[in-house]
């Protein structure tokens, strides 16, 4: 992760949230009064945010601040502490629920992907995230689904090409689109294209497509295509792929499963914090 | 909303999903091929985002962008329209992940949101969110929360008052706590304190406490307390409530019901793009 | 205070008065030559930006800078060290400027709150401040006021609700514009009218309005007001409070008393630098 | 003026005014609703800010905003229209005090530094400004003097040379300290010195110093210096210069005087607002 | 390219240019004035940043001027017309330095870039660029080798994979390094290694390396490893390629040749401004 | 230099080297394994950047890491180390490639500076630079330049006056353009002129110029101006000085020599890396 970009946001995140200050804790608490907050588990989760996030949050509020965690991506039990801060308590109070908004998503995300993981434990496929994140957070989240067990896809357009229904369209096929995209793309990258039908496969394979999209196809045509592409090129199952459906997906013999929930609909874990003021 | 503020973050967002360009669409769209975006309902939910927002996000990427779309706080059916953007087609692929990934979280929060007002809408309650955003989104989330019908609670620590257990700890009394608070905060602003017993409730009237949070009460409690009270002050339910337990909470005579989970888990609706190239 | 607002504005204003260099110190001093910097009180004031600003100031410049000072809210005798900073003397003479700038614009506000505040100190009467502050210095002057005994009005548009004789025209009534905003705005904030007859006094209290404005009242006027009211509203006298006029305004039985001169016209305090190279 | 830098600071000014929104207006105004905002001047002064601050500040609130006023250096008369700006009306409340903190601040530096020029306008002297300004609005402040008539000092410690009593005690003597600076300063800069006696001004003159700064020197001494100097340099008169000394101090025959209170005490004049709503 | 990151890297070198503004043609040229400003090529070159580039430096310090020029990639001839810009003759005058510093080193890149691909063109051979760029312009000095007809390594450390001495050495073996980097790289990225010996360029096989870089290797050793290889990966040759060298290298078969030359010392074009003032 | 710009400027470049992370080497090295990084000249050169950039390019990646490198000015010699760099192994892998390309610029620049220098050190004569530098690198290149020996013009438009032929054009004489600019400018500047002819430089005497710049005049005409002028203003040559050009031009007694290629196209100094992983 960029610890620059993730610093500027934290501070930017801790402005949203105490604005010109904690007009109810400053008349309270003197500056100098120092406190440890704990943060316990209120059922049980994977551990995401704890190692590294947290610890700069509070480090972004108040640089004197120390604090540990448990390790990102074991499992946490209800009633577990999940980490500890110590300093001035104006610190912790103010970093408090900027801290809890971002972990309890991390753990969240993490949880879910670990869910799906389980389910296709056995089988020789990644389960992959996509760009369905939430504005502003993506490095966190894509992160955070690292930590639960699963790849990341692309980080941004920039860093990864996939070529869809539109680029093909204004083309007029797949064989141009590569040609174009090909020509113009650092060698590094890979080509993905999104494909809807068998034909289509066949073109990919035809241009030497290195990762072929199946886009909603239903799981026969699925096995059709991992035979008719053979290993010669990555398959990657998309499009309303859910807990319930992912293990005869992942059966078909596709390389990848990506997942829009896995960053998309994660609920929140449940954390809340003590303090002792010492 | 700051719109200056929100200009800013949409250009972080689009940055953060575009990186240094869209690799895959530049060498097949050339930068004056015209096109229009159509978003279509995928299901029914409350529109969010859709006059201001989606129309910005597009004018953040290129300026020349015009578009209309849905009024917010009106029920959209599936399959319907909910708004259209027009320009060059590199410009409409560059935003439409970012405008999706906004919109149809604001969607999901006014839907939610209507839900839960629409269980309490003969009673005489307010439905107000709280600080559990996510960060970097909160004014937007608010502001989806008042399109779904609900009530803002403080927008951030400096702009609200809320005496909570730590501060009363520190203090030794609600009595003290509140002379501190009182003598230093600006006189604009009322004065809230979380509690948790009918004696705290008490203490709150005798020092002219304005909002009286009743902090994971039980219903019978709840009722005494309003019966307490007698209209001298605000009464706020928080903790835990759900959509089952909303009326039950509504009809002890309470003003005010907080819900973290209007921002904190509220699932995305789904919307998706069409593209015709002109 | 916004702790990260301020270092960015400090930075901000460090950058303007040092540009990319001093051009003089920087071929005479060698940037490890240690100095000491003592200022010193040209007249009689009353301390504020001593505790935490001026050491921010030089802190901004190098890290490594330590210095202390008096306690904001004491009054500092002519010929008195207000504070001392020590460090590389290219760094305090870089800082120099900008502290003395902006501390004895504070100490200048301070005195004159002060001075107020002692014409009116055996009567139960609160003397505030207005949003008529420089800007970029809001936070720091609002913080002088409170240093210098006064109370602070809204911090910005955002987290106090004045409703001012355009709001009540285009709404044709106070009674129409209290229903507007208070249907909008956040339960924890008391709703503030302008009024400039007794009978918009009357439809306030109507309307259970919490703070009620009375813009250039004469005295006469002002003491009906307050004799109407009779404690169901505090009361604020504004407009043109000078010096000479604050008692007998404080004698009508207002609540507050807004000064715009606390902070758009006090003259600066006098301190001047030693500097001492080791 | 660097206009970059001018609109990123009214950013911030209106951002620091306006927070997350006019909670008072929002309810009340329409967005699309037009006004127009009319500034009256309510006492005589000398017109600064109005031909491109004013019109910026609406314009940064709001781009669409057309606006115009008086030139800047003109005297203009109580109850005359200073300038006007037509818009939304929410726009315009909302820029409304930042405009006039800004512009009341500029015309009572013009008007004051014109007060100052009027005592020697027959006399061959330059009235000059110092950087004692406000921080973070130096540029603008500097501009105002200039409007007034008066001249500007160096912007920056990187932009001017001044060897004061700090660089010459460092080095020994004012020789070596001008041997310092001036093999490492870029040669399109005028060397400056800071002098308490005659003997100084006198090895000023020995090292080709192109301008002597006579500090807080009595009008006898100065008149031996301009003798002694008899043109060879620039003499600058500086230090506790004031309406009823400036012009004794201008008929020695120095070429420059320095006037901190140009820009550190200069009252601010008074500018109303009214609205008409259309 | 990242149309906002752009404009904010312009302002940033507008800025740093003019400083707090023209003190030279502030006070000669008004405002309004309108001028034309002619650039005129005193040398043949390849042209870079016409396009988009320099009316973008423009358009930043005056939004209203508009302009054209030549065709990125089309050859100008000493004494053409390279682009022309009409506005304010101060915003050509502080936009003028920026544009031509900018725009004569991309004709450099260009340029150079041409003269290499013109020893290979008729060979199957991609010359690519590397990291070497000047800090802060990389994708506008990676656009102008793709615009004299190089192709892009790849763009920063996070959209590339490139495993080098320095990781093999940590993890003991290609093989072990390719496995830690695969297990956690996107699958959308091809991997790369660094080689020094044809023993490296088998073990890089055997782990299905998708680019082999062959460091510094010797003409000979070149020709056994696109033996060895024989299409199974791309190879890229690397390390001090020059002129006199590029098209021996490309004779042995490989399949790209790294170049830091192209941005690193570039010479850049001579282009000249001359100003008609309307 | 400033030191918060030169700060922010490296993190900037950074964070443009590394996107999102070191894909490559975050799954080789773990965040504490720790190295160091040694810096090695693989040709002759002058140092430049060294004491303080190399450092603080290393430490703006990661706080903990020091090092120390050669002094500034010295002459480095083919294998010498340059500078050492201690920390995580991941941090010097980071911060490597900004500090190379930065480095190997500014040790160019030097060198060539010192190359210039020696052609013409017997003699009183300085040579200076322009403002054809790098965009965003200015104050770093103009330091080089002083590095190396010579001296530095005007760093912007805003702090050193330049009358060009535009301007002189424009206003119809140099006498009346010198007239206008020097009552707007502040006194603290002296005034250059760009001059083609001798008529130009006489006149330039009578309004007292203080520089007058000699644009691409021949060496009889310089010296004839040198005579002409007599030590009344100082002399500046200007226009494509060389190598072999610089002595002869200094020898016709001008007082400055201005060279473009300074820093427009001084080559890079080859600068390796050794890693050793401890």
């Amino acid at each position: 992760m960029d610890e620059q970009f993730l610093r500027e946001s934290i501070k930017r995140f801790l402005s949203e949230d105490i604005g010109s200050g904690d007009i109810t804790s400053e008349p309270i608490f003197p500056p100098e009064q120092q406190g440890e907050a704990i943060f316990i588990a209120k059922e049980e989760f994977i551990a995401a945010g704890l190692e590294n996030l947290a610890p700069l949050v509070f480090h972004c509020q108040n640089e004197a601040i120390v604090c540990g965690g448990k390790v990102d991506g074991n499992r946490v039990q209800h009633g577990e502490t999940v980490f500890r801060a110590a300093g001035p308590v104006l610190d912790l109070l103010k970093a408090e629920r900027v801290a809890l908004n971002l972990v309890q998503r991390l753990c969240g995300i993490a949880t879910l992907t670990r869910t799906y993981i389980d389910r296709v434990r056995d089988l020789p496929v990644q389960v992959v995230d996509t760009r369905k994140t939430t504005p502003g957070l993506r490095a966190l989240e894509k992160y955070a689904v690292r930590v639960g067990g699963g790849h990341n896809h692309r980080m941004s357009l920039a860093d990864g090409i996939l070529i869809k229904d539109n680029h093909i369209a204004a083309c007029g096929s797949i064989t141009e689109a590569v040609r174009l995209v090909r020509d113009r793309a650092p060698h590094t990258l890979k080509i993905e294209v999104e494909t809807e039908t068998l034909d289509q496969v066949r073109e990919c394979l035809d241009n030497r497509v290195e990762i072929i999209m199946l886009d909603n196809m239903d799981l026969e045509r699925m096995r059709q295509a991992v035979k008719l592409v053979d290993h010669r090129a990555l398959l990657e199952a998309s499009g309303g792929v859910r807990l319930d459906t992912i293990r005869a997906i992942a059966e078909t013999g596709v390389d990848l499963i990506s997942v829009g929930a896995l960053t998309h609909s994660a609920p929140a874990c449940d954390i809340s914090m003590r303090m002792s003021i010492g």
